[in-house]
C-alpha cells in the first residue's frame, strides 16, 4: 500500500514520486478490474502520469447509484473478488438510495490510519479516554470511525446512540474527558442532564474535548462559543469525509479551524468549476467542487469522483500543527447551490444571515417554485418561539442579505414551528417545481 | 506476543516450549506490574515452570470486583500504563457490579485472532456475508466480536440490536447468508416476519448459518432442531467466552457440538473441584470449574482465575475439523450449583427435564428456602399457555427427574405467566432464605 508513515506531515511536493508510483499501480488495477471504469473510459488506458489524469472523464454519485441495483450489492465498480470484502457499511440513504460500501482488510486499515490522522490533529492522543457516540448500525460513522479513534492511541469506549442517562453515568464513572459525536448531540445531553441530573451542570461531566462529525453546524462561530461556554470543552470539527471515498480525511487542529487535508499519499485531489468542469488550481482563495481519486483502494476504487462538495481553499502552507495538507472549508453541496444573477449561493450563507436575527428561530428554507435562472432568492424564515415581526423585519433582512452577500432575497416570515424538526440531515433547498 | 499461526490446530504437547516461554515472560510481567497479584502472592515470585503454577493461590471475580472501585476505573490489576489502554469495554453487570475491561492494541489483536479461530471453526469463512446482531454499546459482544468475525475472512455487516424490520430488508437486499446473534433473537425475527412480512417465511431470508453467543440455550437439542427446521440454517454455538479473560475462546464445529478450546498458545487451562479447589486432570469425562491464566496479556492479566463455569471435558483428541484443543460442555455456573445428596445439580439439568413435558412452558425456578444441605431439590415449573395439569403431572415429573438425574425433586406447578419474561440472563436459582 502507498500509505506513508505520518504521510500528512510530508509536503505534497516531497511525495510526488510515491504518488506517481501509487497511481501507476492503481490505474492499471482499476483498468483491469473495474467494469464501471472500463465502461466509462470506453476501454481506453488511463494516462501513465498522474498529472495527466484530467484526460479521463469524471465519475459521479449518479453512476454509482445506477451501478448498485444493476450489480447487487456492491455495483460493478467492485474491483476485487467478493471474497476480499471484509466489511460492508451502508449509508443512510437520506439523500437518495442507500449505498453498500465494500472494504477489504487493507482498505479498512488505510481508512482507519487516515481517519486516525484527522482525529489526532483534532487533539486526541494516548492518555485521553474518549467515548464514541455515533451510530454503530451499518453506518461507517460507527465501527470504522471507532477504529480511527483507536489509531490515535487514545482509550476508546464504544457507545453509539441513545441511552443518554447511561452515557452520563458512564462518563462520570470512568474518567472520560472527550466525546466523539454529532454537533446536535450536546443539546440532547444538556436536556437529559437538566431532567435527570438536576444537581449537575454540563461542566461537571468534565469533558474537555468535543470531536464532531456526521452533520454540518460545527463551523458556526456562535454555536462553537456556546458549546465551549456551556461545557468548558474545546469543540473540533474532527471528521470530514465522503463515505464513498474515505470516512474521514480532514479535520481542524488547535491552531486553525479550517479543515486540514490528511490523505495526499492515498488520495489525489482536484478542484473544478462545478458547472463547466474546468480545472482550478488548489490554491489559497480558490473555490470549486472537490474531485477525488483513490491512489490505493482494492474494493471500490474511484477515479476523478465528483464529491458534490464545494470547498474554498484557505491555505496550502504547512500549518503550525505540522500538517502539510492544504486547508479548506466546505461551503456547500453542488446540489444545494443556487445561482442568483451569477452569484453562487449556498444554504450555509443564508443561514449565516438568518441566525444573526434574534427574532428568528434560525430555521429556514430556500423555496424555488420555478426552474433557473434566478434573479432573487426566495427564503422562508421562521420566527423564534418569542419572536415578533415588527413589520420591518423583512426589509431589514433583505438589506443585510444584500450587504453581506451581494444578492437579493425575497423573504417570507412564517410562524414558529412551521418547519418540522428533523433528525439527520435537513433539506434546505426545496425545488417545488420539480 | 506468544500467539502462534493457527495455534488451535497444534497439539498441546507440541507447543509446550512456547507456552513455557510465554509463561516466563508473562509471570515476570505480572509480578512486576500487577498490584493485585503482588498483594495476592504476598510479594512471592511465581514459579518458573508453568507446570508448577498450582503453587499460586487462585484469583476470582470477587477480587476483581473489589479492585475496581478501589482503583477506578480499571482496578489495580491494570498492569500497563493507562496510556496503553486502547479499548474500554464494560460488562452489563447483570450478575453484579459492571466491570471496566481494558485492552491494549496488542490485547485487542490477540483477542480478535482467538475469537476469529472460534468463529472459523463454527463455519464462517471468506465468501460468506454475515450480519452481526449483538449490541455494540460498550459490551464486548459488539465491537470486539465484530472484529473476530472479520478475522475469519468473511464480509461482516455491523448491525447491533433493534430495527428488526430494517435488518430483514438488509438481509434480503445484500445477500447476507449468516447471522451472529443471541439464541433468543431468531424468535424476535420470526415475530417481525409474521407481522410485517406476511408474504415471507423465515426460510425466505436465505440464512444458512447461525452463529450464536451471549446467552445459554443453544445447547438444547430440541431448540436447535426447531431452529434448523424453521430457518433452514445450521445453528452453531460459536462464541463461548469469559469477558474478563477472552471474549471468545471456544466454539463448536460441523463435526462435534461440544465446544472446542482454541487458545492453548495464549491461555493456560486448569480444572478444579469447585468446592475443595483440588486440581483435576483435563481428561475426557472429568468435570470441574474452569481456571484460566493469561499467557499473554498486557492490560488486565489474570493468573489462576476461577471462571465460576463448571465444564465437562468430552474429548482431548484432535477433532475431525483439525482443532487440537480439548472439547467440553458448560454444565453450569458454580454460583448456580446446588448439591443434592452429593449430586451436583445445575439449572440446565433441570431445564432438560422440564422442557421434555409438553404441558409445561419450559420456564422454571429452583427455589431454595433454607440453607444447605439438601436432600431434595424444590422446583417451581410453569404450565404452558395451553397446558393442563391432569393431577399426575407432578408425579410423572418427579419420576422422570429421578430416572434421568438420580436426584429427587419436589415439584410445584404454577400457572402460565407466573414468571416474568426477562431480557438478558434469567436467574434460575432463587435463594429465598438469604
Amino acid at each position: 500500500m502507498s500509505l506513508l508513515q505520518d504521510g500528512h506531515l510530508l509536503p505534497l511536493a516531497g511525495i510526488a514520486e510515491q504518488r506517481q508510483e501509487a497511481w501507476e499501480r492503481q490505474s492499471v488495477y482499476v483498468a483491469a478490474n473495474s467494469a464501471l471504469y472500463q465502461r466509462l473510459w470506453d476501454g481506453k488506458a488511463p494516462p501513465r502520469r498522474l498529472e495527466d489524469i484530467a484526460e479521463l472523464p469524471f465519475s459521479d454519485k449518479a453512476g454509482l447509484r445506477l451501478a448498485q441495483p444493476a450489480s447487487p450489492p456492491f455495483g460493478d465498480y467492485l474491483a476485487a473478488a467478493p471474497e476480499k470484502v471484509s466489511r460492508l457499511h451502508r449509508t443512510s440513504g437520506t439523500t437518495g438510495q442507500a449505498m453498500n460500501l465494500a472494504m477489504s482488510a487493507r482498505d479498512c486499515e488505510i481508512t482507519e490510519i487516515v481517519g486516525g490522522r484527522a482525529q489526532s490533529l483534532a487533539g486526541l492522543k494516548a492518555g485521553t479516554m474518549v467515548v464514541h457516540c455515533l451510530n454503530y448500525q451499518m453506518w461507517m460513522g460507527g465501527l470504522t470511525d471507532h477504529l480511527t479513534l483507536e489509531r490515535t492511541g487514545a482509550t476508546v469506549v464504544p457507545f453509539g446512540v441513545g441511552s443518554t442517562e447511561l452515557l452520563i453515568n458512564t462518563i462520570l464513572e470512568t474518567g472520560i474527558t472527550a466525546i466523539s459525536c454529532t454537533p446536535s448531540y450536546p443539546g440532547v445531553l444538556e436536556r437529559v442532564i437538566a431532567e435527570k441530573f438536576p444537581h449537575l451542570t454540563p461542566r461537571d461531566l468534565g469533558l474537555k474535548l468535543g470531536l464532531f462529525g456526521g452533520e454540518p453546524g460545527i463551523d458556526d462561530p456562535a454555536f462553537r462559543k456556546r458549546l465551549s461556554g456551556t461545557w468548558g470543552m474545546q469543540p473540533r470539527n474532527a471528521n470530514y469525509g465522503v463515505s464513498d471515498v474515505f470516512c474521514n480525511f480532514a479535520s481542524e487542529c488547535a491552531h486553525d479551524t479550517a479543515l486540514h487535508f490528511v490523505a495526499h499519499d492515498v488520495l489525489h485531489v482536484e478542484l473544478i468549476d462545478s458547472d463547466s468542469g474546468t480545472p482550478k488550481e488548489v490554491a489559497a482563495g480558490n473555490e470549486g467542487e472537490l474531485v477525488l481519486t483513490h491512489l490505493s483502494r482494492e474494493c471500490q476504487p474511484l477515479v476523478r469522483f465528483r464529491t458534490g462538495d464545494i470547498i474554498r481553499v484557505e491555505n496550502t502552507d504547512t500549518c503550525a500543527c505540522g500538517c502539510a495538507g492544504f486547508r479548506f472549508r466546505v461551503i456547500g453541496r453542488s446540489d444545494d447551490m443556487v445561482v442568483v444573477r451569477g452569484l453562487n449561493m449556498f444554504p450555509t450563507m443564508v443561514a449565516a444571515v438568518v441566525t444573526s436575527f434574534d427574532e428568528l428561530s434560525g430555521d429556514y428554507r430556500i423555496v424555488l417554485d420555478a426552474p433557473p435562472p434566478y434573479d432573487v432568492l426566495p427564503v422562508h424564515a421562521e420566527l423564534a418561539a418569542d419572536g415578533h415581526d415588527d413589520g420591518a423585519l423583512t426589509r431589514r433582512m433583505e438589506e443585510r442579505f444584500k450587504q453581506k452577500l451581494g444578492a437579493t432575497i425575497r423573504v417570507k416570515i412564517v410562524p414558529h414551528g412551521t418547519f418540522p424538526r428533523t433528525e439527520g440531515k435537513t433539506k434546505r433547498v426545496i425545488r417545488s417545481y420539480q
